[in-house]
């Protein structure tokens, strides 16, 4: 078993490729008081970087930033073996392929630090495919977030077949002490566990407007102004303990999931997204945003969701 | 087709059935300015739905009374036939069985004033069934609310085979008029929309656990500190419109729908919850819980829920 650093001691933090997650995630280690040393093959990715980041700091100063946090604090380097030589973590965020992670690893594996454990945001990959091989594969861990990094808290953290059992308690014992909530995925599956469980979800809502049940913005009121306000507060495990009164979860499994049971035995099919379906949920949303752009539902859901973070951190117990 | 009173001239509303979702439509009734005209069968039911609306005012205070809102606007009596024949509308929340409700409709059907609908508070059973063979049938809807409906706005609105159209249009178009979401639900179904949406989520939560992916309080963060902050924001079909960045929903079914289909396949699974897998649910969310009641839980809850409300309001577009 390797050692790794004191939290304490991480000072810069290296983020391979700086797309919409990666930038993102540069955006949340700056404001937590960290240097970040990026790398991204893409043209022009410098500027866009500091575009991001410059667009998204209104949001980390509504969220608190750490003392020291500056927003400047970023070296941009060439090559990625650079970029990793002086971290004390690694955030991966290139495109979801196999040979474009693993040629990616491949540049970096020698001058890794030892001690630097280097966490991959891959949302469909298997981390015991992308380490294969590598010296330094045992520091590899998936570090999922969701989008957007830097307002989400959650982020799963899976091991690869060779990657070392500490490794993992590491990675998400300091996620959470840089003020995420990390939880450990104990097997390698496609989709990790947080979108697994918003594809059986999705699955639903895209049956319900294939079999004519309700209009897409019903079917998204069914969850926005329902359930969903419940699943911001709690999970479902623990909403179920509720759903059972007095007598909690076990009064609510003995008594409503006979009933759930039997309507899970009417919600077997798997959808085929069709154009003629594609449409009709292009075209439902397009209805409910009215003249809303992407960009103004963007900023509505972000303005929103600073002010519900907020108010979930001042309500912890 | 029936002719319907205008949503102003409505003044007092019968509630049948008084135990938690009656109590707690009795209290939303109150809030917003009616008088409520209720009738329950058990033993001491006047004092218990005093208490829960004595409990439950200052959240509507908090939320926001309507002019004239009274507390203690409540008529009670002594048969269900008296409770609406002078109700401009009638919230049915008698007990989850056909039988019993049938029997209810049997000792109301004559005294329901010609205009007034009657909507059902069922969760699980049809229209249909409920209504057949009733003078009054036509004015019969489902109108499900979700739990509290004191506090949470979604209600589903679904008619039966004898249900006059117009009198599904009227109860949507009501409960909008007095500060719920309504949605029309085109066709019976177990579980209506919102709660087979909840039962799909709970299912993949539950083989979560059963398959030892993660831990039951891992499950709850990976909905809590994840998707489902999005999910009080926006519902599924309008999250999907954001995950596809500037190209939309089509560029999100495009690209990521090919790969969730895939993962789709891997989760048809219906999980039997046997006693081990109970107890390791229960257990799961006791230790979650830690020193926390039920009571300490829906009070956090609910405290949360009345501040994500107020927020979702004040930040309305």
């Amino acid at each position: 078993m390797a050692s790794y650093p004191a939290y304490d001691s991480i000072r810069r933090i290296g983020v391979l490729g700086t797309g919409t997650i990666g930038a993102s995630w540069a955006t949340y280690f700056l404001a937590h008081g960290f240097e970040v040393d990026a790398w991204d093959p893409g043209e022009g990715w410098r500027e866009r970087l500091i575009a991001f980041i410059d667009n998204a700091w209104p949001a980390m100063e509504a969220l608190g930033l750490a003392p020291g946090a500056d927003k400047t604090a970023i070296r941009f380097h060439d090559n990625p073996g650079d970029a990793v030589a002086q971290a004390g973590f690694v955030q991966e965020n290139a495109p979801e392929k196999l040979d474009v992670k693993r040629d990616l690893y491949r540049r970096i594996d020698n001058t890794l630090p030892s001690q630097a454990i280097l966490s991959s945001s891959t949302s469909g990959l298997i981390m015991s495919a992308m380490q294969d091989g590598f010296a330094s594969a045992g520091r590899f861990v998936v570090g999922h977030p969701f989008n957007p990094p830097h307002l989400i808290p959650l982020v799963e953290v899976v091991a690869g077949k060779d990657t070392d059992p500490a490794a993992v308690d590491w990675s998400i014992g300091f996620y959470n002490h840089i003020g995420k909530h990390a939880i450990r995925i104990n097997k390698e599956v496609p989709g990790h566990l947080a979108n697994r469980l918003q594809a059986a979800l999705w699955r639903e809502a895209v049956l319900a407007v294939k079999d004519g049940l309700a209009s897409v913005e019903d079917v998204n009121a069914a969850v926005a102004q329902g359930p969903g306000l419940r699943w911001a507060l709690m999970g479902p495990h623990m909403i179920m303990n509720l759903a059972g009164g007095k007598g909690g979860y076990r009064q609510m499994i003995d008594h409503f999931s006979p009933g759930i049971a039997e309507w899970w035995e009417t919600m077997t099919e798997n959808p085929r997204i069709t154009p003629e379906l594609a449409d009709s949920l292009i075209a439902g949303v397009a209805e409910e945003a009215g003249e809303r752009s992407i960009d103004d539902l963007e900023e509505e859901r972000d303005e929103r969701l600073i002010r519900l973070l907020t108010m979930l951190k001042e309500t912890a117990r």
